[in-house]
């Protein structure tokens, strides 16, 4: 058995995690395809998995360690993990945040007990700083990745799993730094090595998949998608050996794919999911066959207001928003007579803007651009079809 | 025992859906309060408890209208419940929804097996129209509450609570028409009569709250709210009676308020609610004590765009959004000025629109209107200090 230390870590974390952490269900998705389960880890306690490793890393350390109390730097995810276990385990948190950092996420931190410190600059600033600070302070630096307690408290979600359906085939799993993955992968195969593991990034930040292939971590320059929570340039190096020897391949998503999961865990299964939560579940539809499939929901702490633009993403992804500028002849009725066609369509419009003055106007003419909502792809084609038949000129680049 | 052969309906529909609907999970939710749960019927088939009343209504039919196939009238969940129900035993439907109605709903609709008609003009001219159809087609028509079959199938709900959390005070119920309500009450005041059962209505629709008051049924002149589900003019005969002699009390809630819980269950619950799903959830916080509640969580059917701008209205309610219109003059770094202020106060800028032509604008000024995303109601009354404290003017009016 490869990482016995690790497994043997995670059969007692999840003692540790018994009483603490939530079982979170596994609810079928038939409408992501045959045999389609998640693992609902956007019910876990602080919205996400995350509080699994930190739970079980803050219980682990020494009474001197817990006595000074803990750092951490996150923008998400983490902080609110750490934040909650240490509270509820009687120990100071200090979580170094990003500045520009949702203001959502910040309050949530502040209100599971954790002292904030918001840092200018990115992420990267916010991680020196910590580092800076828990030297300064004499505090416990929690690394949100590549630690093996932290793999650990991760792990327990690949027992739970072989206990809630032991029929899986395969379990698809959103890599970041790679510490789910990497947990899960250590309980999964050592109890069931016949069960695939699939990793998943953002096509614009697979930084793991791109280490796998070179055989070494390796640093991407930029690490920027909609799944923010696992938009990370660098796997760790415990993450990346793990996943290296146990992950059967690593799937690559786009921002556009990931929105269109969000949206159809929104309005097919209520369920809200962050960017990184659905990854998993957008990389369903590259699997051809019908195998047992677990794909790990793994957190739910998206912002509001990004829940309002991915969304409309979404809807124009999917044909069921378009978006129209064209000119139109500035004289009386030339808007009824555009609006008439729209009509015939049966197409909903939900926003108009008319204006004459664009730099790339022509004289005697009025631009207008319209919202419009569409049935889907087809409907849009038609739409445009018609549009073309009649005379208008629709100016996609303006 | 009151309404004794309703009841005796409630326990065979109780049979009849055993493994037909879902028996849906009671969720904890106390982000709403101390002892507060969700009965999570946004987790049922098709998104509503509507499909326990269609399914058991349909399911009782004669083998002749069986064969002759149903008919309905619904914008919405009622729909989607009928027309599921009807083709998972074999049986066609026929749904008349008002043309108005989101392309998602009616999409649905068709994708559960059902045949739609669109009928121009609003829910009840579907109403007629679906009347009128019954007749020269010599369909079945089913009504969406005021039917002992229906009410019989919503009325399992109340049984499944009294399983899976014995210990409740309190059962808090949406009414639109009154069939889910009138079901809960006859199958929970039958065992359990200390169990008290409250009804909320939005308060621009509280027609059977006016019906009780009044003694009668009570038709109201309009019936419109972000809960467009329960939005009704009218609650039916026999719902109407039942109510009046069952229900405790009625709350009203207003659109505010469960925008507000759609949001909350959103962001704090990971959980999609449409309007009238989050009417019963709004009105916990009308409720002083902290006595066992179960609040219905009645269905997640709630069209995409309108989560975008429930999102919107639900952060400008709690200060989070913020909207200052105001003036500036007219020369270089006025602008600079004015958001060097909001950057003093951590605010962050979502949309600047700046303008020179507005009617009520006065000479040597332009308007400018910003979209800004603060903490909170008390952050707002800071920013309007400071602004004012600065000479700026505003102008919510404009």
């Amino acid at each position: 058995m490869m990482y016995k230390d690790i497994f043997d870590e995670i059969i007692k974390a999840r003692d540790i995690l018994k009483n603490n952490a939530n079982i979170t269900p596994i609810f079928d998705a038939s409408n992501f395809g045959n045999n389609v389960y998640l693992k609902m880890e956007n019910l876990q306690k602080t919205g996400s998995f995350k509080f699994r490793g930190a739970y079980n890393k803050i219980n682990n350390l020494t009474d001197e360690e817990k006595k000074k109390g803990v750092i951490a730097s996150s923008a998400g995810n983490h902080a609110q993990g750490v934040a909650k276990s240490a509270t509820s385990q009687g120990i100071s948190s200090l979580i170094c945040i990003p500045a520009f950092a949702p203001i959502a996420k910040i309050e949530a931190t502040r209100n599971y007990g954790a002292e904030v410190e918001l840092v200018e600059g990115g992420y990267d600033d916010s991680y020196i700083r910590a580092l800076e600070l828990a030297k300064e302070k004499d505090l416990v630096f929690l690394h949100p990745f590549d630690d093996k307690y932290v793999i650990a408290g991760q792990g327990t979600i690949g027992l739970e799993i072989l206990d809630q359906l032991p029929q899986v085939d395969r379990i698809v799993v959103p890599i970041g730094g790679g510490g789910l993955i990497a947990g899960i992968a250590v309980a999964v195969k050592s109890l069931r090595p016949d069960i695939e593991i699939i990793g998943v990034e953002p096509t614009t930040a697979a930084s793991m998949k791109k280490s796998i292939e070179l055989g070494s971590v390796t640093e991407i320059d930029s690490a920027i998608s909609i799944a923010d929570g696992i938009a990370v340039r660098k796997p760790g190096n415990l993450t990346f050996e793990i996943c290296n020897s146990l992950v059967d391949r690593v799937i690559e998503v786009t921002d556009a794919e990931i929105a269109e999961a969000i949206l159809n865990l929104l309005e097919k299964n209520k369920l809200v999911s962050e960017g990184a939560g659905a990854a998993a579940v957008a990389a369903i539809n590259k699997l051809e066959d019908d195998k047992v499939t677990c794909a790990i929901l793994s957190g739910g702490n998206i912002n509001v207001n990004m829940v309002s633009r991915i969304i409309q993403k979404g809807l124009y992804k999917s044909g069921r928003l378009c978006e129209i500028t064209t000119l139109l002849e500035d004289k009386p009725g030339e808007l009824n007579r555009l609006l008439n066609h729209l009509k015939d369509l049966e197409v909903n419009i939900l926003t108009i803007n008319q204006y004459a003055e664009h730099e790339k106007n022509e004289l005697g003419n009025l631009v207008v651009r319209l919202v419009l909502e569409t049935k889907g792809t087809e409907q849009v084609q038609e739409l445009y079809s018609l549009l073309g038949s009649k005379g208008y000129k629709h100016y996609k680049e303006l």
